[in-house]
């Protein structure tokens, strides 16, 4: 199979992973005898610095003639301090997802075995936890009219759904849960908002059409309390864009590390892989950074863009087995094992 | 000391729970010789049955005439599940919050050490951890404009701040963290949101009122994190009013179990004090909701509105020495221990 692949590390740890994950597809297609073709594009504070836009023509338009986008992370300390400046790197990933409609942003969360003891959460309450996201990636407050008013005293974003945006986000989902423990929770706030009225309704709709699979309503602020009370009762979830981003961070701990969990974001054509984490920058460089997301994120690709599964399990198994050696980086240590690796970022990355 | 308290019960277990909530002052009232004269009003789904609107004038008209209101919840799953019905309760909540002025919502997060096995993070994470949450009240996504537009195909719900309405919550919060650790983590979105970045440049500013205090920016999903992942690390949380919905929701896993925690709303009139659990029509009429929570605000209610501390601390004192003497509902239950008292919220109330 030959096919192309684009390279986005952007800022922080992002190039430290990105660097594992593009050896591990390197890897793969040695042994199974695939021609992956590799190039590099800017995003973020780095496009910024480069070219004065976070999300540079040139790097679109080689994302849309790729097969796959292997994507690290966004984000500057230098932005975080000054919400006044007007260009952003976040800008970059957010206009990135929308010209290349990725709307449905896959988050699966499991935990591996051997990191049981790596959680906050007790062993008893995560062992089995098998939950896939899909958070909505295109819409809601995110991508709705933002600006201030009453002479810059008042700031103001749009929470918006349209019916078709929940629609295709909901088939995904319940077409996923057939595949699987055949249970979708919808996660909104229908007490409240009007976007979350809609959202319901249409999934009430749309479920209708899944007879097989059982549905679920949950208010998010259940929903955020109940993921670390009983992360065992949910199968797949599927939330709008901010509850999304909120809800898959936190069920980070599930999996008992951000440093473990890959993302899939898909529309229409081209899928983008990434880690959940962001770009970290105060252990950017230091080599500890924990590669196995953008790692996982790369078996992601192989599995999902190029329908590569044996090629997929076999970069899951290189990551159970190193776990299983007892190799850690510093975020899944247990601190009360002695037997442990530590390792650094690169040398995990070999796995 | 001789004051007017209105308790207004609302819907599911909230009725059982303020019952007991009452029981509690008529004692405090008894021991230390005070005065409390008791009234009712209608809210919610109960309000909506007999009258057509969800906070009739008349309940509206006592709370103003209150010295403190003990509340319980409100909501009914017939709403939930028809997300197009135009009255609901949670109005009658929401212009409760709006029409008293009861913009900051403070929520302690506090797990009393006998609580230590009943939640499902482990007992190292959360031993001395002692949160306090300051959730912005009346403001936010819950209030800004609503609506549908395009053929009723799109819904959309505004996020709105304006600078004087976080000016006056986080100067509540920096205050309360000089009392307390002198920290202060104000949690936004800033990096993608307008009304975030509002939100951020004003807390900025407040914060060089109060060289003493540390301040700390985090975004919502990173703190969604960092709440499981090392609830020690937080002092005073201060964040918009739909982040400290989720978040306060979730961090009731640090508290052992959402029967166990109280609130308490103030602005610049009278104070309304209710436990964050919902209406919880699963356990409605069973007796085994976890009254705790109702008594624990009255207790709020009874230091905050009231300044009277010691008659606060004798009602956590009772709560601490019940829990000590083991006695449980079913919530807050430890499946692995036998010696446990497994109470109905009744006898529970007796504390
Ligand atoms: C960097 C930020 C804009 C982004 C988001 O909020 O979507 C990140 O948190 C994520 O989850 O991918
Ligand atoms: C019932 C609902 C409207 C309410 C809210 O979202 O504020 C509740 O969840 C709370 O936290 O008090």
């Amino acid at each position: 199979m030959k096919k192309k692949i684009t390279i986005l590390p952007g800022d922080g740890i992002g190039k430290e992973v990105t660097a594992c994950g593009k050896k591990v597809l390197e890897q793969i297609a040695e042994c199974f005898g695939h021609e992956f073709v590799f190039d590099y594009g800017q995003i973020g504070h780095e496009a910024i610095e480069a070219t004065g836009t976070p999300l540079p023509d040139e790097t679109l338009a080689k994302l849309k003639k790729s097969d796959a986008i292997l994507f690290g992370a966004v984000g500057h300390p230098k932005y975080d301090n000054d919400p006044t400046l007007p260009v952003r790197p976040e800008q970059g990933l957010l206009k990135m997802r929308k010209e290349l409609g990725l709307y449905a942003n896959l988050r699966p969360i499991k935990l591996f075995d051997e990191l049981l003891a790596a959680s906050s959460i007790k062993p008893e309450i995560l062992k089995g936890a098998d939950i896939l996201f899909f958070r909505e990636l295109t819409g809601d407050v995110y991508f709705g009219e933002r600006g201030r008013k009453n002479d810059n005293k008042t700031a103001y974003d749009t929470m918006i759904y349209s019916t078709y945006e929940v629609e295709r986000i909901a088939h995904k989902a319940f077409k996923a849960a057939q595949t699987r423990r055949k249970k979708v929770t919808s996660v909104d706030k229908a007490n409240v908002l009007e976007s979350s009225r809609l959202w319901r309704a249409v999934v009430q709709e749309v479920a209708k059409q899944y007879p097989d699979v059982t549905v679920e309503h949950m208010f998010v602020d259940a929903a955020a309390m109940k993921l670390i009370q009983n992360p065992k009762s949910f199968d797949v979830v599927v939330t709008g864009n901010l509850f999304g981003d909120i809800l898959t961070d936190e069920a980070s701990q599930i999996a008992g590390s951000m440093g473990m969990l890959a993302s899939a974001s898909v529309g229409d054509t081209v899928g983008l892989y990434e880690p959940i984490h962001g770009s970290a920058h105060d252990i950017t460089g230091k080599g500890i950074a924990n590669p196995l997301a953008s790692i996982l994120s790369a078996a992601l690709l192989l599995d999902i863009s190029f329908g590569l599964q044996e090629e997929a399990d076999t970069v899951i198994k290189a990551v159970e087995r190193t776990l299983k050696e007892g190799y850690r980086t510093r975020d899944i240590a247990d601190p009360s094992t002695a037997h442990e690796k530590i390792l650094g970022t690169e040398v995990m990355g070999n796995v």
